[in-house]
C-alpha cells in the first residue's frame, strides 16, 4: 500500500528523526573504558525527566510489564498487602500480576472510564491503623480507557493518614508526556517504558525508585529485575548484564529532546493536542470512555462508537483501507471504543491528520459523522490556544 | 520543534520506508564482477516505467536540470532551431538553457496557468516546410503552476505535419506519477529526476532516449552528459564514471514499488489524490493558478491566495509555526500562489493532513477560510471514489 | 578517532547489513490485523534454528539473563534441587541465580578452562535414585573462558541413569553459531540472546522449550517471564505485552541469513574461523584458557597473556589506541586473559583483521610477540581449509 | 556470503558512522527559510578544507567528472590551448575531455608510474611567450597508478615563467586526504568528489574556484555546471536547481570530522597508513607501479603482480572468495596491477585487514607470497611511527 502508516496508537509512538538517527549504529562494547562516561550522565538526566533528585532511575532491558514486576518484587515480600484499583485493562493486569506474585491485593473495582478513587483510598488507609498495607498502586494513566488519575492526591491521602505504604505508580503512558513529579508527589516507584513518552522502540523498562524504596528490600524472589544489582550502574556506569546499547543511545537523544523542549512545555503541548482530539470527538457527537473531564487523559482518548458499530471492525477497516493505526478497545470495552494515541513526538498537523483520517474512515465504515466536523473543532481549539499563547507572550 | 515535518512540496517527495532502508547501506565497488547483474535489470525495468521498449533509459548522477541539458546537447547542434512554450518557471528555464547552449528558440509565451499550445505548435510545425525546427520541447507538467500538458497531442501535431523534429519532454514532475507513454506518444527524449515520482533523494537525472534520438547525434559539445558513453551501461552494466551506487540501490526499491503497484494504478491514485486537493481548494473558495480543468496537474496544485495575502509569507508562517512545508510561488506568481505537492509515496490520510494543516495555517495567518471546509470537500470526493471503485469491482 | 571500531568481543556481535536495514524502520502497531502473519512464521523458523520440531521457541524482551530466569522459574518450584557446574563467570552466575531464586544447587566446581564434568554428572544422576534432582544445568559455551561442553553427553548420562531431570542449556553464546540440536540432544530448555549468534542488538531472550518443559509447570512465582502466557504467541501471533517489534523485524532478517547459509555451514564456518584464531594464538606462543582441545570454543577464545602483563590494561590499550575491542578477562581470570570473540557475521578477512590488530596492539603494549606470526599461522590454516574444501567438492 | 565486504578501492571509500547517521534522514524543502542557515556555513567550512580564503567552493550534484567539465567550460573558450600530461587513466580521460570540449591540448605523454613532468612543463611555459596556453592541468593524484604529483612545483614553474595560465588541479583522490593548499599553491580550479576524502556516497562534484577563475569567464557553452549561477549559493544559501540535500547533510558531518581531526593530522595519518601499505608490498617482494618514492601516493597504491599472474583475475578471486574489494588495473596496466585504496575513514587495523586479506587471497590465488610478511612489515612501520610520535610528544 503506498504512503506511510499513520501510527496513532497509545504506544509504541512515533520515533523522532534524531532518535532514529541515533539508533542507526553498529554494536559497541558495553565494557569499553569510556562506556560509563556515556551511561552516568544519561542516568542522571533521566532523573530530571522523572523530576527526582533523591531517587534513582534504573533501566532494564524489557517492557513496561517488567517494570511493574521490578517495582513489586524488589520492595515487597510474599503475602504483603497492597491497595489497588481496577478500572481498565492495565490497572487490572497489574492487580493480576500482584496476585500471581503472591501479594494480597485489596483491589477496588471502579467503573471503566473513571480513575483511582482517592477518597476511598483515603478511607482504607486511615482505617489501616496497623499499616498492614505495604503499597498503594496507582495507574497514573489507564491506557485502555484514556483516564488520568491524581497521583498527588493519593500522596496527600497517605500523608493525611500518616501511612507508610509505598506509593507505586504505573507511569508507562504518562512519564515523559504528562506532568509527573516524583519527588513532589512522594512517588516511591515510578514505572515507564521506552515506547511511549520516551519515543523509542519497545525494549526498556525505566523505573524511578525513591531512596526509601531502594532501602526497603522485600523477600520476593527476583534476580533479573533486581534493583540492588542494577542500582550500581548509577555509579559504575556498567550494568549487571548486557545492556541494550542501541536503545540507550536512542534514549540519550530522546532525553535531550525532552529536556530541550522543557518538561512543562512537553506537558502543555500534550494538553493542547489532547484537548484538540477531545474537541473533535465532541464535534463528531461521540463521547469518550472517560466519564468526566477530571479523568481526561492527554496522551490517549478512548472514543465510544455509536450503538451498532463494532469498534474492532472499524479499527481493522481503517488499517486495511487507509493505513491508519488506531488502538483497539480491549476487554470490557472491546468492540465499543477505539483509541487515538496522542503522545510523544507529535504536533498540530499530525493530530489533525489523525482526526481527518479517522473522519474519513468512520464515514467509509458507515458511521454517521459530519465530514470536517471533528477537524474543524480541533482546528478552532488549536487556533484559540495559539492566540492565547501569543497574547500571554506579549 | 516536536513532531515531523510535513513535506508537501512538489519535490523532493517523501521517501518510502522500503527505499529508505535500501539507501541505508555501505559503499560498494562499482567495478565488482557482479555489479552489472544489478545494473542491467534495473535499467531494463526503468524502461517499463517509461513505457518504452525500443528506447533506452540512461541514468546520470545529477539533477533534472542535467537531464534537460543532456537531452539537448546530445541530439542538437549549435544554431539548431527548437520550438518551445513558456508558461511557468520551469518551461522558461528550459528555454533559457536552450539559449545559453546556443540553440535558436522559437519560444511561444503563454499565460501562466495554461500549458503547451498544441494548436499553435501544430501551425508552426505545418508552416515549417523546410523542417528547420529540430526539436519540439514540451514541459509535461509545469511544476510552478500545476499545469499538465497534452504530450500525445503534440505528437499528433508532429505526425499530422509529417514533421521529423524530435519530441523532447520535461517529465521531471510527471514520470512515475502521471500517465506517461514514451513509445505510444513517440517521445524522443523524456527527462525525469530521482526526487519526484521516483521517491528518492535528489541526485539522479533519468533520461529516456528513443532509438532515433540515440542515433541523431548533434555536434554540441558535451562530455559528462554524453549519451553514447552512458548508453554502453545498458549492455555492460558499467558506467563511464563513478555512479551514485547508493541512489541506484534506492532506485531499485523505488522501481519495484512502482511496478508492484502498477503504473495505471499509480496514475489513478495521483488523480484521486490530486482531485481531492482541488476539491479542498474549491471548498476554501480559492482558485488554482491552472486556468482550466484540462490543465489540472495531478502532482502539484498552485493555489492562489485571496487578494491582500502574501503567499511567500504564508508559506514561511506554515513552516515556522506548524512544521508544514508547502511550495513557494516562483517568479511571476511569487507572493500570489503557494503550492501543494501531491506526488510520490502518498495516500488519502497524508493528503488530508496537508489540507487540514493548510487550513489551520491559513486561518492562523489570517486568511478567511472556513475551518474544515477543505478537508470535508476532499473527504467527500475520496469517499465517492472509494464507493465508485467498490461498485466497479463488483 | 578516525576509522571503524573493530568489535571482537564475544557479544554483542557485528550486525549484518541486511539486519541493520531491517532495523531502520518506524514503529508499528503490534495489534495490527496482519501482525500475526509476521510473527507466526518467524517463531516457526526459529524452531528450525534451534532444531526442534516438538518444542517451541519463545521470545521475551530482555537479555539472556532473563532467559535463564525464565527457564528456571517456569519449570521448577522453590526448594527444587538442580545439578550444575561452575567453571567460569557465566556458569557461576547461573548458579547464583538459582540460589537467589530459592533452588537448592548441587554445584560442582571445576577448574576454569574446563567444562561440564559429564562423568561426574553421570555419577550424581545415577546415585539420585529418588530423582530429587529436578534439573541439570549445562553451560554449553562458557563465554568467560572460551570453553564448549558436550551437551549430548549429558543427555546420554541422563538417559543412562533413566533420570527424568530437565536438561537446561545456556546456549547464549552457542545457539546460531555452534552445532545445537535441541531435539536430538533432548534439551528441555535452551536459552539464547539476540546479540550473539542472532547478530542483533541486545534485547531479546530467545528460549527453546521442549514439550515436556511446557507441561512441567513449577510453582516459582513469575509473571513477566511466564511461559504459558508467552506460548500463546505461537498460535495467536500476539504477545502478552508490547513486543520489541524492531528487534523482531531484525530477527526475521537474521533467521533468514542463518537458514540461507545453512546451520551446518554456519557451524563449520565458526569452526574454521575459531581454529584460525587458535592457530594464531599458538603462533604467538600463548596459550588459551581452555585447557584441552575438547573444550575449545568456536565462538570465543580466552587468550592467556604471558606472565607480567595485565590483560585488562592491554584491552584498554587496544581500545584507546587502536579502536580495537576485545573482551576483558572476568573475575578469576581478570587481568590474565583477554578474549577474542569470533562469532556471528564473520568471515576470513574479519578474523585476520582481529589477529593483525591484536598483534599490533600486543607489540605496542610491550608483549613480546613476533610480528606476523599469528596472522601467518591463521592464514596457513585457512588456506588448508579452502584447499580441503575444494578437494572435497571435486 | 557472511561477513562484511572489505572495501579497499580508491573510492568510493568507507562512510564513517557519523556521516551514515547524517544520511539517514527524510527529504527536506530546499527552499525552507532556514535552509540557507545550513548551507552558508557549510560552504564556508569547505573553504577551510580546500585551504582557500580568497576563493570559493561550489558544490554540484554530479560526480568528479562533472567537476572536471565545470572547471574547463567555465573558464576556457573553445580553441583555447591547455597544457597537460598523460600518465594514467584519469589524467588521460581529462585530456580526452578537453579534446571533446573543443580545446587544443598540448598533452605530454609520460610513463605510467610517473607524474606531472614539472621541468618539462616549466620549459613549455617559459617558451610560451605569447601566453597562448590558457590553463595547465595537473592530476594531483593519479588514481590509476598511485602517483602523486607536485602541485606547488607547477605553481613555481608558472610563476618563474610569469605565465598567467590558470592552474587546474584534479584533486578528486587527494583533497580531504593529502596535503592540499589551494591558496598557498595558487590553484585556480580544484576538483574534488564526495566519494573519496569526503567519505560520502558518490554524487557531489566539489570545486574550488579562485577569485581569478571566478572572473575569467570563458565562452564555452554550459548551463548545468555554470559557476556564476552556482556561486550565488555562497551568499544566498540557495541553489540554482534542486540540490542533493541528503548528501549536503552528510557533507556537513564529513567536514566536521575533517576539521575536528585537523587537516595536517589527516594528511599525516594518510602518510602513515599509505607507507604501511608500501612496506607490506615490499615485504611481499612486489613493486609498485609508482616508479619512485617521490611519486608515492598516500591514498592509493597500485601493486604490480609478479609475471604470469593476471591482476584482474586476482581481484575477482579476492572478491568472490573473500569478500575483499580491491581496485582493478585499468587500461595500460589492466591485468598487471591491482590497487589498494587507503584513504578516507581509515585506521591502523583497517589497513592491516586489507593487507592480511590481500596476503590470504594472493596465496590462495597461487601467487608466491610469504604469509605474514606484508602484515609484519606494515606492523613494524606502524609501531615505529607510534614510538616516534610518542617520543615527539614528550
Amino acid at each position: 500500500m503506498p504512503g506511510r502508516n499513520a501510527l496513532f496508537i497509545p504506544g509504541p509512538t512515533n520515533v523522532p528523526e534524531r532518535v532514529r538517527q541515533a539508533l542507526n549504529i553498529p554494536m559497541e562494547d558495553q565494557r569499553a573504558p569510556d562506556f560509563p562516561d556515556f551511561v552516568r550522565p544519561l542516568l542522571a538526566d533521566l532523573k530530571r525527566v522523572f523530576r527526582t533528585e533523591s531517587g534513582e532511575v534504573l533501566v532494564f532491558p524489557g517492557s513496561g510489564t517488567a517494570g511493574w514486576e521490578a517495582a513489586l518484587t524488589n520492595t515487597l515480600s510474599p503475602g504483603d498487602r497492597v491497595l489497588a484499583a481496577r478500572f481498565g485493562v492495565f490497572s487490572d493486569l497489574w492487580v493480576q500480576m500482584c496476585e500471581r506474585l503472591g501479594f494480597q491485593v485489596e483491589a477496588v473495582d471502579r467503573p471503566w472510564g473513571t480513575g483511582v478513587p482517592v477518597e476511598l483510598f483515603a478511607e482504607r488507609l486511615a482505617a489501616d491503623k496497623g499499616h498492614s498495607i505495604k503499597a498503594v498502586l496507582v495507574t497514573h494513566n489507564e491506557t485502555a480507557t484514556g483516564v488520568t488519575s491524581d497521583v498527588a492526591a493519593v500522596r496527600r491521602a497517605l500523608d493525611a493518614a500518616g501511612h507508610p505504604a509505598l506509593l507505586m505508580v504505573d507511569g508507562v503512558s504518562s512519564i515523559g508526556s504528562l506532568e509527573f513529579r516524583m519527588d513532589d508527589w512522594g512517588v516511591d516507584l515510578a514505572v515507564a517504558g521506552s515506547q511511549k513518552g520516551f519515543m523509542l522502540p519497545t525494549g526498556l523498562a525505566i523505573v524511578g525508585v525513591s531512596r526509601r524504596a531502594l532501602e526497603q528490600i522485600g523477600t520476593s524472589r527476583r534476580c533479573y529485575l533486581d534493583f540492588a544489582a542494577m542500582a550500581r550502574s548509577v555509579t559504575t556506569g556498567h550494568f549487571p548484564y548486557t545492556p541494550a546499547t542501541t536503545l540507550l543511545r536512542g534514549l540519550r537523544a530522546a532525553v535531550d529532546l525532552l529536556l530541550e523542549e522543557g518538561l512543562d512545555e512537553v506537558a502543555n503541548r500534550h494538553y493542547r493536542l489532547g484537548e484538540a482530539v477531545r474537541r473533535a470527538v465532541a464535534g463528531w457527537g461521540f463521547r469518550l470512555c472517560a466519564q468526566a473531564p477530571k479523568w481526561h487523559s492527554d496522551t490517549v482518548s478512548a472514543v465510544v462508537l455509536p450503538e451498532g458499530f463494532d469498534s474492532t471492525a472499524f479499527a481493522r477497516h481503517a488499517y486495511e483501507n487507509f493505513n491508519l493505526s488506531f488502538g483497539l478497545g480491549l476487554a470490557k470495552v472491546a468492540g465499543r471504543v477505539f483509541r487515538i494515541g496522542h503522545l510523544g513526538d507529535l504536533n498540530e498537523w499530525m493530530v489533525l491528520s489523525a482526526l481527518a483520517g479517522a473522519e474519513l474512515a468512520l464515514a467509509d465504515f458507515g458511521v454517521p459523522v459530519e465530514l470536517g466536523s471533528g477537524v474543524a473543532a480541533a482546528q478552532r481549539w488549536l487556533l484559540e490556544q495559539r492566540a492565547a499563547l501569543a497574547a500571554a507572550a506579549e
